[in-house]
C-alpha cells in the first residue's frame, strides 16, 4: 500500500469534519478565523528514544503528541481549532503503525474538539520523528502570556506535580505495570484547556509546565522581569507520588525539576480568589531568582525560550 | 552551548520583526489575521538521504525547505505571512550546522517577506529531519484550488519543466559542478508567488508541481473530476535541459515525471488570454485519464492527496 492510499484510509477520516482541510487533497488548508479572535499557534516535535521510548503503542505516542500541543494552547488560554502533522517513519511505511497512530488521534480529537487540517508523511533513514503544529482561538487580545507577573502576585499550579517524572522513573527502573497511575500520567498528559480559558482576563501570567516546575517558573520570571519564592511543602502531590517519596525521598527533585507535568503554572493578583483544583505554591518577588524554600535551592533567572512548549 | 542559547543567538533574530512570535519566549505564537482574509496553511517535511543529499550547505537545505513551502502558498494564490519550524538533529546540536541553517533562512526571509513565528528544536537518534508549517493570506474566498478545472479549459505551466530532475540526475551521476544551472534549479526552487496572486479570480484550478507534471496533473483531474490531454512537444524546456536531452533522449521522462519543479500548473477558461512567462501545454477533457500525446502514455486518474505539497 502506497503513501497516498495510507493517507486516504487513515488520515482523511481525521480531517473530514474540518472543511478547511479540503479533504487533504490540495496544496494547503484554508483556515477561516472568525472576526474578533486571535489565532494561537504552537509547534512540538518528538523523536523515538529521545522523547518516547519506542515500545509504546503508537496510539499513545500520537495522543501524547496531540496533548502536549493542546497543553501549550491551554497555557495561552486558547480553545483548540485544528492541527497539522508531519510524520517521518522508516521505509517501507508500516500500515499497522500508521493505523494505530491515527486511531490514537481519532480518540483524542473527539475528546478535545480538534481536527486534522493537513500534514506530510515522509520516509526517513533514521528513527520515527513527529512534528505537530496546533492552532487555537482566543478572543482578540486575551491570550495568556508569560510576561505579566508582578511582585506580590500569588503563584498557583493545577493538579499535582512530579507524577509523570516518577512514572518515567518507574518505567525505566522496573518496566511498565508497577505504578500504573504514575505511568499513565507520563504517557497521557491532561491538557488543562478549561482552566486556561477560565484564566483569561484573570491571570497575570500563565504557561504549561513541560520542563519542570522550577525551570518553567524561571521562564515566567525571566519574561516578566521578576523573581519567585516557591515553598516545597506546598507543592501538590498525588497519593501515589506521596507514597513513592515516603519510600524513596531521594526522588524529591523529580517533583520540582522533572519534566512532562503539563499542568498550568500561573499567577493571580493577591486580591483574586483561588480557583478550585489549583494550589497556591508561593509568590512573586522583586528579585531575579526562583527560590525553593525548605530546600535552599536558588535558580538565577535568565532569558531563554523558543520551544514554545 | 545549550539549546536555549543556540535559539537565542540564531533563531530569535529571525522572529524579531514578527510581533506575534513573542520573541519565541512564550508557549505559542499569536497570529493576528486581518479581517477579510483567509489563512492558508501548508506543511512539508524533509529527511536527510531521502529528500536532500546531506552534503549540501545547511543554508541551502533550509532555503529549499522554505521555498517548497512558499511554493505551496503560491499554488493557493496566498501571500507569505509567517512560518513554524521543527528541527531534529543528532546530539550534541552542532552550532555550526544551526548557524548555517539559520543564515539560509535569514537570506530567504528577506527575499520573500516571511518571518519565523515559532518552532521546536530537538535531538534525534536518527538523521537530520525538518518540518515546516507556513502560513499565508488570501482575500476571503479567493484561494486557488485544484478542484475547478472544466472540460475545454486550457492547461498552462510556468517556467520550464524537468530542470530540477535533470539537475539531480547530473549530481548523482557526476557530482556537483557539471551542470550548474540545472543543479541550481534542484537546490533552489523559485516559488511563483506573484503568479499565484495574479491567478486569483482567473484560474479555474491551480497547484504547484512537486511530484512531476503528469502525477500532479492527475491530482487536478482527480479533484476536478476531469481528464487532460498534454502535448509533449509543447512542454517548455530550458536551453540546458534541451541540450542534455539532445545527448541523452532517454532522460525525456524526467521532464514530465521527474519531481521538484515547483512551477505552477493551472487551468484557464478558453476565452482568457495567456499570461506572460507561462506556456499552454494542453487542455482539459471530459475523460478520466491524463494523456501524454506523442508518447502514447495514459495515466488513469484516481483520488489521492494529503501531502499538501
Amino acid at each position: 500500500m502506497g503513501e497516498f492510499e495510507l493517507i486516504q484510509r487513515h488520515f482523511v477520516p481525521l480531517a473530514k469534519h474540518f472543511s478547511g482541510s479540503l479533504n487533504l487533497s490540495d496544496d494547503a488548508a484554508i483556515v477561516n478565523i472568525p472576526s474578533g479572535y486571535d489565532l494561537v499557534v504552537t509547534t512540538d516535535a518528538i523523536s523515538e528514544a529521545v522523547h518516547f521510548i519506542g515500545t509504546e503503542d503508537p496510539a499513545l505516542i500520537a495522543r501524547k503528541l496531540l496533548r502536549t500541543n493542546l497543553s501549550d494552547l491551554a497555557g495561552m488560554g486558547a480553545a483548540p481549532l485544528c492541527y497539522f502533522l508531519s510524520i517521518a517513519l522508516p521505509s517501507p511505511l508500516s500500515e499497522d503503525y500508521i493505523a494505530r497512530f491515527a486511531s490514537g488521534l481519532a480518540h483524542d480529537q473527539a475528546l478535545f474538539s480538534i481536527h486534522l487540517a493537513g500534514g506530510d508523511t515522509i520516509t526517513t533513514k533514521g528513527s520515527p520523528t513527529f512534528s505537530m503544529t496546533a492552532h487555537g482561538l482566543v478572543p482578540s487580545g486575551t491570550a495568556l502570556r508569560r510576561s505579566g507577573a508582578k511582585p506580590g502576585d500569588i503563584v498557583y499550579v493545577s493538579g499535582t506535580l512530579g507524577d509523570a517524572a516518577l512514572g518515567l522513573h518507574a518505567i525505566q527502573k522496573s518496566g511498565f505495570g508497577t505504578h500504573a497511575y504514575l505511568e499513565d500520567r507520563y504517557l497521557l498528559p491532561q491538557p488543562r484547556l478549561l482552566l486556561g480559558e477560565q484564566l483569561r482576563g484573570m491571570a497575570t501570567s500563565c504557561m504549561d509546565i513541560s520542563d519542570g516546575l522550577l525551570q518553567d517558573m524561571g521562564h515566567i520570571c525571566a519574561t516578566s522581569g521578576v523573581g519567585a519564592d516557591i515553598h516545597r511543602e506546598k507543592l501538590p502531590l498525588s497519593a501515589e507520588a506521596h507514597s513513592m517519596l515516603t519510600i524513596s525521598p531521594e526522588l524529591w527533585p523529580l517533583i520540582y525539576s522533572g519534566g512532562d507535568d503539563y499542568e498550568l503554572l500561573f499567577t493571580l493578583p493577591p486580591h483574586v480568589a483561588p480557583i478550585a483544583g489549583t494550589t497556591c505554591i508561593g509568590h512573586i518577588t522583586d528579585g531575579n531568582k526562583v527560590r525553593l524554600a525548605n530546600v535552599g535551592k536558588e535558580i538565577p533567572v535568565t532569558r531563554s525560550g523558543y520551544s514554545h512548549g
